[in-house]
C-alpha cells in the first residue's frame, strides 16, 4: 500500500478503509514515510473530514501505536477525565485524589502549559519535589498502591500522535475534529480505562468560541470513545470567565488543595464535584450523578480526599505538608491591583488576555523550552453578574519584577468587562453520554 | 508574514494576496519553508482551488524566481509551443525549425520522458553528437544566430517550480489546474516570450481524459499566458491514438525529419502546419491562421525549414547529416509484428499501453536516473477508422532482447481496438485564444 494512494484517496474524499489508516499510522510510528506526505494527508483529512468508521479506525491504531497500560488487575475500575483546556483550569489536581478516595483508580496522564493555557504538570511541579516525569512501572506501582497517579506521557504512550501533533502544530491542521478526537482518546485511553469523563470548554478563554463548536467536538469524542470500547461522557462547561480565583501555577495547586480542605470557591467545587460524580457512575461506584456527587462530596468532608492526595504526593517524591491547611506556597514579591474604574456589573472577561499575561509574567511558556516562575500569578476576585464599584479590587497581579508589569496590568484592566447589566454564567451547559 | 498564516488563509479558502503568494515563491525558492509546510499548503491549493488573480500572481512570481531571458534585442519576435504530452508526439523537432524558417525566433525549453510519456531532449539525443545542456550564453548565442535552439531548462530557470513540482510528484497534488499553469507557464515564459502556442491533448494517451478537463485547463492557461502580457493560444487536440506512426526516440526523431522532407504522416504534418501556423500569426509573420500554415507549408516545401534544422544541429554539436534525405537511424536488432486477429475497422487505442510498453523495451523511464535504448521502438501502421483484415499488419516492435518481448506484443495486441464499425477521429478539437 503506497502513502501517495492513500494521500489522494482522501483528497478525493475517499472513505479510508481500516486498513489503509493502519498503514498510515504505521508508516508515521515508524518514520517510513517522509514529514511532507505527513502533512499533504493531515491537509486533506482537515479539508474533506472524516467517517465515524475512520476516527475509529484512527483512534485505535493510534492508541495501539505504543503501549497501552493495563490495569486489569485492580479491584476497581479505573477512570479518567480531560479537559480541552481553558484559564484557571486546576480541576485535575483536586479532582483525581476525590474520586481515587470514592474507589476509582485514576491513572491521569496530564500535559504541560503552552501559549495561553496552563498545565497540570506545571502547576503540581510547584510542590517540592514532586516528580510527573515517571516510568511505566512506577506509574502502576502508584495508582496500585494509591489509586491514582498524576504524570507525564512516556515517549511508549501513542508516539504516533507525538509526530502527529507535532506536524499539526506547523501545518495548520490542528483545528481538525477528527484529528483532534484522535490525539485526545489516543492519549487518554492508552491509560487502559474502563471510562472517561470529558470537559468540552467552550467561551472566550477556550479552544471552542461557540456552543455548536464544542456539542460536535463533544459528540465525536464521545463516540469515539464508545468505538474503542470505553464509557465516555462530555460535559460542555463555560470558559468565558476564569475557573475558581487562582490563574498561575503554585496559587492554582493551592487553590486545587482548598477545595480538598472544603475551602474551594463555589464554581470550581462545583465542576469538581460534576465531573467526579460521573467518573464515580463510569467507575461503578454510584448508580447515577446525583450519587456520585454525594459520593464526592463526602470524600472531602470526611478528609478522605486530601489523605489520598498527601499520598500521592509522597509517593510521588513531593513534600507531603502542602497538604496542611496552614501551608502557603510561596508568592511572587511584587504585587499590583486591578481596580474597577467605574461602577456596575462584571459582563465578562477577554480570557485568553489573562492566559498570555501569564507568560508576560513568567508564568507561562511561548515555546516548549521556557523555563517556568511558579511564584508569579493573577487571582481574580470577580465573577461575571457580580456588582462592583467603582475603586473596588477585581484582581491581584503577583509578578517577579517591574518590569513590562504596567502592560500586563494596563491588559487585565481592559480584559476585564463592566457594564450597565448581565447575568450570571451557568457553569454546564449540556451533557453527552 | 508567517508561512503558517498563508497556509490557514488558503486552508479557510481566502483569496491570497499577491503579496502572500510572492512570500510563497519567495520562501520556497530560498529554501527558508520546511518541505511539510509547502505540501500543506498545495493540498489546501489542490482541495481549494485559486482564483485567476492568484494564478496570475503565482505564475508571476514563479517566472520571477530565476532567470528570465530577455531577445528584446531580436528583429524578429519569440514565440514557443508547449504540448501537454501524448504518444508519438514529436511535433516540437519539426515544428520548431519550420516556424523558425518563417522568420519567427523559436528559443524552445523542453523537457525528458518520465513514466509513459517520452520527452523531446531524448528524442533529439538520439542524433549523434547533439547536446541538450546549454549554458545561458550558448543558448542565447543560438537562437540569435540560427533562430531556433531547443535544450533542457538551466537551474537558472523557475526554481521556485523545481522545488513545487518535486513536491507535488509525492504529495498527490500534481492534477491541480492552478499548479498544472503556474509550472507549465513559469518555466515556458521565462523563456522570454511574445507567444506562445500550447497544445493540450485530450484522450486515453494524454493526462487529460475527458473534453471538458482539457477545455478547462486550456482556458486556465491562456488566461494566465494573458496575465502575464504573452499573446497565448491553446488548441485542443486528439490523443486517443498516436500521433504519426512512430513511437520511441531515435524512430520519432527520424519521423519528425521525413516532415521536413515533405514525406511526413498526415496527422503529424496537419499538426506541425496547424501549430506552426498559429506560432506564425503570434510571431507577426502570418496576418491570420490560414496564411501561417500556408508559410509553414512552403517553408517546408522549399527546403528552407530542413536547412534550418541542419544548422540547429550543428550549432548543437550534432551530426547535420542525419538531415540527408537517406539517412537511417539505428533501430534495435529484434522485429516483432503486430497482427489484427479478426477483420474489421480500427476503433481505438489504449494509448497509454504503448507508453508502458516503451519503458518495457527500455525506451522510457521508470525513474529519473535510468538509462533509454534510443533505438528501440513501435511503428503503428494503422489510424482509427481504418479498415483491416485478420493477418494484416498493425504494428512493428524494435527490440534490444527476446526478453520479455512476449509480455509487450501481447499488451500491445490487446491495446489496438478492432470493432465492426468506427468513425475517425478528429485531430483538432477546438482552439483558444
Amino acid at each position: 500500500m503506497r502513502f501517495l494512494d492513500i494521500i489522494r484517496a482522501k483528497r478525493d474524499g475517499r472513505v479510508l478503509s481500516e486498513a489503509e489508516i493502519q498503514a498510515v499510522v504505521d508508516a508515521v510510528t515508524h518514520n517510513t514515510v517522509p514529514d511532507y506526505q505527513v502533512a499533504a494527508w493531515l491537509m486533506a483529512v482537515y479539508l474533506n473530514g472524516m467517517t465515524a468508521d475512520e476516527r475509529g479506525h484512527l483512534v485505535r491504531a493510534m492508541l495501539h501505536s505504543g503501549h497501552v497500560l493495563d490495569f486489569s488487575h485492580l479491584s476497581s475500575r479505573t477512570v479518567d477525565k480531560h479537559s480541552t483546556g481553558g484559564i484557571g483550569d486546576k480541576v485535575s489536581i483536586c479532582l483525581a485524589p476525590a474520586v481515587a478516595a470514592c474507589g476509582v483508580a485514576v491513572p491521569m496522564i496530564a500535559g504541560r502549559g503552552l501559549g495561553h493555557t496552563g498545565g497540570t504538570l506545571d502547576k503540581l511541579e510547584a510542590i517540592p519535589g514532586f516528580e510527573v516525569r515517571l516510568d511505566e512501572h512506577r506509574f502502576r506501582s502508584i495508582v496500585d498502591a494509591v489509586g491514582v497517579v498524576i504524570a507525564g506521557q512516556s515517549a511508549a504512550i501513542a508516539p504516533a500522535d507525538k509526530r502527529l501533533y507535532a506536524l499539526r502544530d506547523v501545518t495548520g491542521t490542528v483545528e481538525s475534529y477528527p484529528l483532534i478526537a484522535a490525539s485526545i482518546m489516543s492519549k487518554k485511553l492508552a491509560e487502559g480505562l474502563n471510562g472517561l469523563v470529558l470537559d468540552v470548554k467552550v467561551g472566550s478563554g477556550a479552544f471552542m468560541k461557540t456552543r455548536a463548536s464544542a456539542n460536535e467536538l463533544a459528540s465525536i469524542l464521545v463516540e469515539t470513545g464508545k468505538a474503542v470500547g470505553v464509557s465516555t461522557t462530555a460535559f460542555i462547561t463555560d470558559m468565558n470567565q476564569p475557573l475558581g480565583c487562582a490563574i498561575g501555577n503554585a496559587n492554582e495547586t493551592q487553590e486545587a488543595l482548598s477545595v480538598l480542605h472544603g475551602t474551594g470557591p463555589k464554581d470550581l467545587v462545583d465542576i469538581t464535584t460534576i465531573l467526579g460524580g460521573e467518573m464515580c457512575v463510569l467507575g461503578g461506584v454510584a448508580a447515577d450523578l446525583e450519587a456520585g456527587k454525594d459520593m464526592i462530596t463526602k470524600a472531602i468532608s470526611s478528609g478522605a480526599a486530601i489523605t489520598i492526595m498527601e499520598r500521592m504526593i509522597e509517593a510521588q517524591g513531593g513534600d507531603p505538608s502542602v497538604c496542611d491547611p496552614g501551608y502557603a506556597f510561596p508568592k511572587a514579591p511584587i504585587t499590583r491591583e486591578i481596580i474597577a474604574q467605574r461602577s456596575g456589573v462584571i459582563s465578562g472577561f477577554d480570557n485568553e488576555s489573562f492566559g498570555w499575561a501569564m507568560i508576560d509574567l513568567g508564568g507561562g511558556r511561548r515555546k516548549v523550552t521556557d523555563a517556568i516562575d511558579y511564584t508569579v500569578g493573577i487571582e481574580v476576585m470577580r465573577t461575571v453578574g457580580e456588582q462592583v464599584g467603582a475603586g473596588d479590587r477585581l484582581a491581584t497581579v503577583h509578578a517577579r519584577s517591574d518590569s513590562g508589569l504596567d502592560a500586563v496590568v494596563e491588559s487585565l484592566e481592559r480584559a476585564i468587562h463592566i457594564a450597565n447589566e448581565a447575568n450570571t454564567l451557568p457553569l454546564v451547559y449540556g451533557e453527552l453520554r
